[in-house]
């Protein structure tokens, strides 16, 4: 024995967390609770009563460690909507609002600024949301599977209801509230009609009375031919009088049970779905009966613009082509939901051109928090970029500065009623989302429905310091990682504006040869055109002329190469292979250097990950490194199917510093996941 | 269109291989033919006549392309054996031997020094071969499969001899004969007794009749209960005068079909094979008993000392234990056939300790050419410095100098003959070896058969140059390659002398957690003894003392922690995790460090091989490319299994720098390969 046997201390304690472990189920609300302050001393109080004030001064006698806070409503501050200002000192911190959900996502607000350690001794603020619905689609079936749901099978037990109450509804509603969501549409967009029997609507009805306590609002999906299926009509025409009395009766019958319900989402003449397109009439006729069912009680109608017919022209045209010659003629109880981009929640995609294009109409973005698109609940991708990407595009509708949240949050159109949606990625699964990362989008996104202009980093920062720790050994590596993730899913999946190389059906994996699908416009190939000349699909001019739905000058500067931004290059053009980027290499080199970077940098995040172990809990340590090694995996998958598929078009070799694809093609087109839904 | 569109055509002309495909049935005999000059004039000629002179003529005429060469038998060289002497100049070279088949090693001599484009105008030099006996094993069994086999089904189609002639049994002859490979032992060790019914030995007789023509020498592996189960006596007991007759009798049998039969190699006691020890006898009685028949017609015995029972003595002790004993009782026509290794092919072993031991009794070295532990036929692994690295040994038997080479090559122990082996990696595979790069070990144990001073560089140039192609842009960085690739499988499987955690039973991927099996020492345990204070197996004087077995001073070098090589620390030690290398990382780290540098230089490799596409035929590029591919992914996979195992032992961080784990073990240890025969 000698010397070198001496054992290092320092390794014994780096590697042991000493942290309990945590399972994820409390989000990003994990407080410190005040257990002995409840009986003794009311840190929050209010003169005014009701069930939404009592849940505001739960929270804060619960989990607020500060100095007193009063709670007052006050109906001068009806301008700001829900919002609310604080004001206070080192004494004293007082919530007004003119609503009573106000008060609530005050003292969230007070919460989350004692989590990061604020400055609370002097502060004056106040906040109105960027729109007034912010709204969370759920495409949950009634059998409890959840359409590109990746977290488990639906919060939702239809079984169980309305007698058995899951003590999730009201977790999952405060969640809501926390970062000022306060609407949901509890079922799929390809929605079944049973949701609107008697049965449904009551157990519906159970899980409103929970919600409102929270401030959130119950919609539902509804199916257009619900009348004929439901009512026994002839048909679901919206011209047939006994189709809109069927429809005044349905509503009818819900705000009896619901009376602040909040309307309808509607799927019609898309992807195989009813439609007033079956009788002969437009989406403005269908959209339009329906609203007026809902006028007399304030509801409102969510009409998806996510429809594309299979015809020969560019799918990422069709959707303006339905609706820009109907503009004008939709009721203003009708809002257009259309999704961020114009094909299908793509891991990038330019703005849908839809957005101010309708003068007339109220339009709604509709994001997807569930990552169908982007490695499903395996994938780190923070999501806060992308959905800031479509908020801050300028569309130049009016000019410039005519960003698609300026034309959505009534800036520049001022409309009855705003709203923003996301689709979510919330299931039974105990940590909710599936992936303890995939919580940040849902945060996120309620955090930019509420503000728009919060920056991804602030969010991010928030996010972590509530649902890890504030050591900033964490914080800044982590958030380092979290901002660059998407643009890194979209290196290893889909760089340079190429767009839905998916395997068929389950979106998970790379399938660039994918040529044959029910459909010309499911095929990965009608997307990619690849050839031996060159890759990209050819939206100019010469092409589909997608680009002329843009306004100027975008339509000039997406149309032509030159000027066309790179991470969109393939979107709107067919690139030789050997076209010149601007840092100087071909795009075949380019393409392959956007892959392995995208490789790297998910071993990069490996390796920031496994540096936290010290500083969280073992359970959420060993969980996101077990998706980090699936991720890592992925993405040399992606890139070993897509560059040596891509290859085989351009016939050139990788470049040779690049790390060497692992794979065999042949055997990539082999693997078949059997993948229905994802529960 | 503009300037960025200009097709780069140097892409065009780099990728498309213009050479024609090559599916490596030709291994390293690529010469170029004559085939005009066949009829015109003959190049070669001879005042001697003889079948195998007729082959050496035959291959000059249709492949030399230099000045003429005159073939001479001369029965003064014969203390070069069957080498030769090359003479001669511009206009004419002259080989000279004491056998005709040193006139066939000479003829193959000079198509190397043609294929390596060396100056013939002046050429002068004698070849004596290093060992008598150049010999392969195979170990194939009689239903056509190979133990340990990676390239298919045997060659030998005992069901169609010996009627049906495979051209290959002529073509496997010859590429013996091109590097000096004179004997081979037709069928496994685990010998079934049906290879000595008269059925077979016509069959055998078949194969020494072509096999002749070549000089290659036809010898058997024996079942040593062949007596009474094909003879019906009623043992097998060495001293039972009825199974020395029944011996005899086979003997005579066999030397009358052939007349030049070499002898038989023999594993008895050991891993379940019938012995003499089954009768109270010992190794020595048993294999006198058969080296008596054989002695009349000058045939030999190969006795194998990979002999373990099952005790609890270290393996690694037991074949030096059960023989030393033995030494002197041996009869002169048998000779010692030992493992490189004291336990079995493992990357790296040090030697085996027996060399030398024996003082009065002949011995062998035994390789193995087929990979076992190497990644079969799907790794690159260059074998000439693992064979080197044994031949150069220093076992001090007689003082320093005493190298293996020396003891076995007669120059320290002068001997009646010497003999090296090789298990051998021949299957039906259309390229004979599985791999295209596992013709070279094949190759490179002939060439050091024939002369153990030749280095691992000479001979993969030789085999590059012949194989491939002489373009410097492809010999040197294969070569490299090629050079490294041992030490390469050496990290990423088993570095810092760990030995033995292979899977069980089929030994391809890694199986460290192997702990229960029919034998203790066929666990992994067993053998890298990692527990929470450290790892490695304790072989000195207060572990095993295998240490004692060595020479002195070796036994103190291996003995002392300190003075232990480093690439041998944990075959000798059970060394702390935290024990300081020379290199000042701890053992930990620098076991994480070694699998991480094994992974990226197969990484390498890949990028090495792919730049080599312009220069070779596209079938080999593609087949090598797709065996890097797996090696890179096996890498991977050894480097997650054995650190994440390991891990839960030292409880410490895979250093930070280095790629992390993207498998989980749990997931590995569920890896179950159906692997009976790899045929």
């Amino acid at each position: 024995m000698n010397l070198k046997y001496i054992y290092c201390l320092f390794f014994m304690v780096v590697l042991p967390s000493i942290l309990p472990a945590e399972d994820g189920s409390q989000l990003w609300l994990r407080y410190p609770t005040n257990r002995n302050n409840i009986q003794t001393e009311q840190k929050a109080t209010s003169e005014q009563s009701g069930v939404t004030i009592s849940v505001a001064l739960k929270e804060l006698n619960l989990h607020w460690t500060g100095q007193r806070v009063e709670l007052r409503i006050d109906k001068k501050l009806k301008a700001l909507k829900d919002g609310y200002e604080i004001k206070g000192n080192g004494q004293l911190i007082t919530v007004t609002s003119a609503q009573e959900v106000g008060l609530l996502y005050g003292a969230f607000h007070l919460l989350r600024l004692q989590a990061a350690k604020a400055n609370l001794s002097d502060i004056n603020l106040t906040e109105k949301p960027s729109f007034d619905i912010r709204i969370l689609n759920h495409w949950d079936n009634l059998d409890g599977t959840i359409e590109r749901g990746y977290a488990g099978y639906s919060l939702w037990k239809w079984d169980e209801l309305p007698n058995t109450v899951s003590p999730r509804y009201e977790e999952y509603a405060r969640a809501n509230a926390s970062i000022g969501i306060n609407a949901t549409v509890l079922n799929n967009v390809n929605a079944s009609p049973d949701i609107l029997k008697g049965e449904y609507l009551n157990k519906v009805k159970t899980l409103a009375d929970i919600f409102r306590l929270y401030g959130l609002k119950v919609y539902l999906s509804v199916n257009f031919s619900s009348p004929k299926i439901l009512g026994g009509t002839k048909d679901a025409d919206p011209l047939n009088p006994e189709v809109k009395q069927w429809w005044a009766n349905k509503v009818k019958e819900i705000y009896k049970l619901i009376p602040d319900f909040g309307g309808f989402l509607i799927k019609a003449n898309s992807e195989g779905q009813p439609g007033p397109q079956d009788y002969g009439r437009t989406h403005a006729d269908g959209a339009n009966m329906i609203a007026d069912a809902l006028k007399p009680y304030n509801g409102i109608v969510m009409w998806r613009a996510f429809v594309y017919s299979p015809s020969d022209d560019d799918r990422a045209k069709q959707a303006y082509l339905e609706f820009v010659p109907l503009d004008g003629q939709f009721h203003d109880n009708v809002i257009i939901q259309i999704k961020n981009g114009p094909i299908d929640f793509q891991p990038r995609e330019p703005f849908n051109p839809l957005f101010g294009a309708l003068r007339k109409t109220p339009e709604m973005i509709e994001f997807q928090i569930t990552q169908e698109y982007l490695g499903f609940s395996n994938h780190l991708a923070y999501l806060a970029p992308l959905f800031k990407e479509t908020l801050d595009s300028d569309t130049y509708s009016d000019g410039a500065g005519s960003t698609i949240a300026k034309l959505t949050d009534g800036t520049l159109r001022p409309a009855k009623v705003t709203a923003i949606s996301a689709v979510a990625n919330i299931g039974e699964d105990t940590n909710w989302c599936g992936h303890h990362f995939a919580q940040s989008n849902w945060y996120a996104f309620g955090r930019l429905a509420w503000n728009h202009q919060l920056s991804s980093e602030e969010i991010a920062d928030e996010w972590i310091r509530m649902t890890f720790t504030d050591d900033k050994n964490f914080v800044t590596p982590v958030k380092e990682m979290m901002l660059t993730s998407r643009e890194t899913v979209v290196d290893y999946m889909m760089p340079l504006g190429i767009h839905h190389i998916f395997a068929e059906g389950h979106h998970y994996g790379p399938q660039p040869w994918l040529s044959e699908a029910g459909r010309k416009d499911w095929t990965s190939v009608y997307y990619h055109n690849a050839d031996n000349t060159g890759i990209g699909f050819d939206r100019t001019e010469t092409g589909s002329n997608a680009v002329s739905q843009y306004f100027s000058p975008l339509n000039k500067i997406y149309g032509n190469i030159e000027t066309c931004p790179e991470n969109l290059l393939l979107w709107f053009h067919h690139v030789p292979w050997n076209y010149q980027m601007k840092n100087g290499k071909t795009l075949w080199d380019e393409l392959c250097y956007k892959y392995d970077t995208g490789v790297k940098t998910v071993r990069e995040y490996q390796k920031i990950w496994d540096q936290t172990e010290p500083y969280i809990d073992t359970q959420r340590f060993r969980e996101v490194q077990s998706k980090l090694k699936i991720q890592a995996r992925d993405a040399v998958w992606w890139k070993d199917a897509c560059l040596l598929y891509f290859q085989t078009f351009s016939k050139q070799p990788i470049p040779y510093d690049i790390e060497r694809p692992v794979h065999e093609l042949d055997d990539l087109k082999k693997i078949k996941l059997d993948m229905k839904h994802h529960n």
